[in-house]
């Protein structure tokens, strides 16, 4: 997901890519099983670097599996040529690979999103004459190391060694200084965050806590909410103090005051602070080399959360602790699936994407279990379980939460629940939530796919009945009341949703109504609710009402019920707005129809039609590589008889060409690990491509052998096994599948079978 | 005192006086008993309007005496034509009588002063479509009443009348809103302060919390500090949220916030909310007529603090009862001092005037006892008595703490008390204190001669012995440490302090140190420090270095030990700089030697040189009667045996002149009272003219009879009581005066004899 985004994410843009880890598939699982393999953990391969440039919008920074803190090295303000410079551009993310300039440790972001939020409490070191300016105190960085929990950096023009590490909700720096004065600046007023607006208070020369607003996520003005943070020095000061910037004043009086418009340091106030752009600065004496360490706790319910967090997740442990134990829990959740044969390159954007799909959504309740509740302004308390939080759905619904529900179940389940909670706190599931803001960003009704997606696959220990309530109440709340579905009125009374105005989305909001309706049909179904079944599965099909047979693809239909003139189906490549498709063309929407492909098929004339003009998608760049409406297109050819091979070719040559080990290998924003999920799946040779229904296409996978570590108790087995035999690194094609060592038939296997069967064996050959 | 001023407080700039009240002298005592005498009350003299224009910047809002809240009419900035608005020129008062444009009630205010501050928490009613920009949501104001406690106006835009009272803590809004839609703004962003920066947090619909930043009083940037404040409103809100002025972005992303530099709504955000500019509205229904009370309790320690103010100050108590007992503990210490005789408008100008002089200092600790101590960032508990704040000493050294110690002994002692704590706390006695810091303002050492004054006539009660020990490090520590006497080192060693910039105010802060140290040694006389005794006596007299025989006045000398060339000891006048002389020129300050007059007088030739010298002063109007370093010059007449009448001249002359029953009644910045208090002490026929020395000067009362209630318990006696006899009205020269019926020589009386006399009766002529 990416909003507006001015310019189209290419994967040209920087020439940084150190090749595909695809250009030649490996083949050597019983050839040569690497000797390494003993000593190397899935936690070595993670390279936190991937997708760190060409607006993939991930980060190397410091953060626990699915933890609420992550502490990145902030480096997109106040660099001389600004190029990749927050201001200078529609930007997303604290941290840009080709950037230099450093201007701290931001505090508690985002991973892989396409609106700028969060990325602030801007943690800074400095050495000699203090200076509070960002645009004066930034250095540029070197020697930058980052593993999972775990960033280093060195700053020449200070020679100040910097080390951050995190717990699930705090973080802990070590700046190695040089002998001389040494500063440690707090900012408060700069971030990623378009919001401003905080508040610090001196507890004693060596502890600080205070509030900042966050929010306005994707230019919502209404989705703010609050940080609470409370920062401990482990060093002796010579002096702290604040700053403020002040504002400007015009006309006679603000000649008297030579602070006008000029960051201010407030030397001898001792009292809190606030203001829009506001920070704390602490001196030091250091000896060569000495280490000051920071700590930092933070909270989204109050400062004495803040503090409770930290003083619980870091009690008596030092920097090495903290970090080992981060590291740790990496390595234990990234070896829930083992991949054997492949190349360490491949084994690397394997484990980075696992990675990436760990990052959110992420806890929330603080260590006491208060969090804050959606849009209620009320703090509540977890009994059990976590409460989550950054909930991109439109993007994630596709297929990261496929992903936790078959290796993470637990995750997955407090996920659920947790969505649940959201429809009793707010009325409504959520759409794009946001640390206990609905940001109602992109469209559609994306909790019903996730929920009945995991219901459906038999995970359960939520209120099924309570979410159902909840769905029915988006699929079925008319008006503008319906928060979910604005355009519900028109959705229930004609079948689809007209243009009404020039860009208002209105196929893209369609397509995913049907999508929901569709799964929530599923879901009715089977809780023995026939009329309701009847009703949204009738809905789901109104997709047929857009399909224009002169231009064979989707087109917005007018409130007269004609179609939309002058119409190109092209319009909408490069972020361009389009009529009718948000985020791209009547090309990257037109197949979207899992629940209904054959139906679609039909309407374009069957299969040889369906599947031509499906590779003519392929063949001329149609498909957008970066965005969600079209990633499942791929695995549609496995829909039909003889044309499974296109699926397994493109799936191998779009991950070649868009996936490496390089800061360049995710090709857009990775939307908080959708990418990434989806390379995860594919690697392995399985992938979720209808949202709600319990099933997979099959496809050959990358690696010789995954395995993956199931949750008995949830799945009934230990482990799936996925092995691969083909006698070259060319054979991509599917010659022969096996499940539970019997012969499978067809490329679509159930949720349910995949289980039981529990190995699956792909032998490939060279040509389809 | 003035800092700076630009522009010459002119008594002629606005002509709305209703003339002198001084034009005829009355002298009716024993021929027209008033028959309105019987009802009308010392508390219904008082016109808060005096002083409210002409740079008097007293206000006409609501408070109680020596309370720490005020509610004040905020009228000084958004109008159209900007002529009397804050921000378009030196500007230090919340209200000038002659501003039409109101944009709410300012709570906690100064009055008197000469630099901006405080003056925030703007409260503000409207109707109809919420705007929270104060440029738009002003209104002119009408039918304005005021009483001490209480202020009221009406609002024409809106059709809303307003009504304020106070208890000492806490305010009382009332508003009067026609039938629609009607709001109520808490702006946080503006004020009176320069400090900008607040958070406020919403606790209910109808209860707010917060805290503000005020500060950089006199253009001195670290002299900040918070309010916090709770503020209940008394009705069913229909929606409620904040505002926060957006902070200017630059740049490509700019173009994407559609709030940038803009005032934004906060309309769903239930947090608590940070920035410079931020504010509170609440959306009403009302009814014709329907009354909305708005309560709001302030503290310099907490918010919690805030909250047990008002509800302890406020507990089952309306309106009318508040409003009741502010005028009743107003009426009570106005009846301190009876006066008969005299017209109503002269009772007015007396009345008013003693009630200036009850503002500040005003209590600051809470009601459970706590305050901020000076400059520690601390908090301590009050055990009994109050805590005192806003020490303008340079001014009030003067005549406001003679004053309180002659009639209020005990909120004297307890100044005293605080100023000994405040050594405590922060090692230095005050200077000028403001709600917990040191301001540095104006220069001297003026907490001296205060508790001096207060000890040599017998109040007691606090620790002298600290005290003198305070007084002493003030007096002694060399160098740039001393924070009373930064330039201590020139003047231990001189004996002067040399022009070491060219306008470095050497001469003033020398005068200011000579007084000091003259009072220090009575003192040190008195508690039996013989040699600090001598040595600083010897001190006091080292002003004659700076006598210049060629100009007969003061002027500044060089580090060379020359005197300053070229030298005009005219300039100064209206507040332009001059070398050596801060806020005056040389003949304001050559006179300035209260302490050793006829000393003075013997270096300019004895009492003819000295007398017309002086006489020239008022005949040439080089005097200034806006300013303090001259005040006392009149008084100096009736050191010389002979010349006692030009006293009486000059002061009835300048009484009528400056002082009268208008807005523009008092000659400038009243000074948190000082001009008032000359001009009580003058109106009833004596003057404390040398602070330190417990004598005043008499000279003839404009009342035929005043009756001060003293504190028998103190002073020994229930009542002062000074009569005039005189035969027509313009009989202002003394014949004879008796003192306890006995005929008293001499026109200067001990505090010691005046007490023990009891009555003082003052027989006047038509000519001397």
């Amino acid at each position: 997901m990416l909003i507006n985004h001015p310019f189209k994410p290419s994967h040209t843009l920087l020439g940084i890519s150190r090749g595909s880890v695809f250009a030649a598939l490996v083949c050597i699982a019983f050839v040569l099983p690497s000797i390494a393999k003993a000593q190397k953990q899935p936690v070595d391969y993670v390279n936190a670097f991937i997708g760190t440039t060409n607006f993939g919008t991930t980060n190397p920074g410091a953060v626990c599996p699915n933890g609420l803190m992550s502490v990145v090295p902030f480096n997109v303000m106040g660099s001389a040529d600004n190029k990749f410079d927050k201001d200078a551009r529609w930007w997303s993310t604290p941290y840009e690979y080709n950037n230099v300039y450093f201007t701290g440790y931001s505090h508690v972001n985002l991973s892989g999103v396409g609106c700028p939020d969060l990325g602030s409490l801007l943690l800074m070191p400095t050495t000699g004459k203090l200076s509070v300016d960002y645009k004066e105190y930034g250095s540029t960085m070197t020697e930058q190391k980052a593993s999972p929990g775990f960033y280093s950096n060195f700053l020449p023009r200070y020679g100040i060694r910097t080390e951050v590490t995190a717990t699930p909700r705090t973080s802990i720096a070590r700046f190695w200084f040089p002998k001389g004065k040494s500063n440690i600046l707090l900012n408060l007023g700069e971030g990623l965050t378009n919001e401003t607006g905080a508040m610090v208070r001196r507890v004693s020369d060596n502890e600080y806590e205070g509030m900042k607003l966050l929010g306005t996520f994707c230019y919502n003005p209404q989705a703010v909410f609050p940080i609470y943070f409370v920062m401990r020095v482990e060093a002796k000061t010579t002096a702290t103090g604040y700053w403020k910037k002040q504002r400007p004043m015009t006309g006679v009086e603000a000649e008297w005051d030579k602070d006008n418009g000029q960051y201010k340091l407030y030397t001898n106030y001792k009292k809190e602070i606030a203001g829009d752009d506001i920070g704390v600065y602490l001196n030091f004496d250091t000896e060569e080399n000495q280490a000051v360490v920071v700590r930092m706790g933070v909270s989204f319910v109050s400062m004495e959360n803040a503090r409770e967090n930290l003083n619980t997740e870091q009690k008596g442990k030092d920097f090495e602790q903290i970090r080992d134990e981060a590291r740790n829990k990496w390595n234990k959740d990234l070896s829930k699936i083992e991949v054997e044969g492949g190349t360490d390159d491949q084994k690397t954007v394997f484990y980075t994407a696992l990675y990436h799909t760990l990052l959110h959504p992420n806890i929330l309740q603080d260590v006491n279990g208060q969090y804050p509740t959606l849009e209620t302004g009320e703090v509540k308390t977890m009994r059990e379980g976590n409460r989550y939080t950054v909930f991109s759905l439109w993007d994630t619904y596709r297929n990261v939460h496929q992903l936790l529900t078959l290796v993470y179940p637990n995750r997955q389940k407090d996920m659920v629940k947790t969505m649940i909670d959201m429809y009793r706190e707010h009325g409504w599931l959520p759409k794009w939530e946001l640390y206990g803001r609905e940001t109602y960003t992109m469209e559609g009704d994306p909790s019903i796919p996730v929920i009945v997606d995991t219901w459906l696959k038999g995970l359960r220990g939520y209120d099924i009945n309570t979410a159902y309530e909840a769905m029915r109440k988006g699929a079925t709340t008319p008006g503008p009341q319906n928060l979910l579905r604005p355009d519900n009125d028109d959705y229930l009374s004609l079948g689809y949703v007209p243009l009404r105005e020039q860009y208002d989305n209105s196929v893209s909001h369609a397509l995913e109504y049907y999508i929901a309706d569709n799964a929530l049909s599923r879901l009715a179904t089977a809780l023995g609710k026939k009329a309701d079944a009847q009703q949204f599965y009738k809905r789901s099909l109104g997709y047929r009402h857009y399909y224009s047979k002169e231009y064979g693809t989707f087109r917005p239909i007018l409130p007269n019920g004609k179609f939309y003139s002058p119409f190109n189906p092209k319009q909408g490549e490069n972020f361009e707005p389009s009529p009718g498709f948000h985020e791209g063309n009547a090309w990257n929407y037109t197949f979207y129809v899992p629940h209904d492909v054959m139906g679609l098929a039909k309407l374009m004339g069957g299969q040889k039609n369906f599947v031509e003009k499906l590779q003519t998608v392929f063949d001329k760049e149609l498909y957008d590589p970066a965005n969600e409406p079209d990633i499942a297109y791929p695995h549609l050819f496995s829909y039909f008889k003889g044309d499974e091979w296109r699926t397994q070719k493109e799936l191998h040559r779009l991950m070649a060409k868009y996936f490496k080990n390089a800061p360049d290998g995710i090709p857009g924003n990775d939307d908080t690990g959708t990418m990434s999920a989806w390379l995860v799946f594919n690697m392995m040779g399985f992938y979720p491509d209808c949202p709600g229904e319990p099933a997979y296409t099959l496809s050959s996978p990358v690696f010789n052998r995954v395995t993956i570590h199931l949750d008995k108790e949830q799945w009934g087995r230990n482990e799936l096994i996925i092995e691969t035999k083909c006698q070259q690194p060319s054979d991509i094609y599917i010659n022969r599948i096996t499940l539970g060592n019997k012969l499978f038939k067809g490329y679509r296997v159930s949720h349910e079978d995949l289980l039981k069967g529990g190995k699956l064996m792909f032998e490939l050959k060279g040509s389809h």
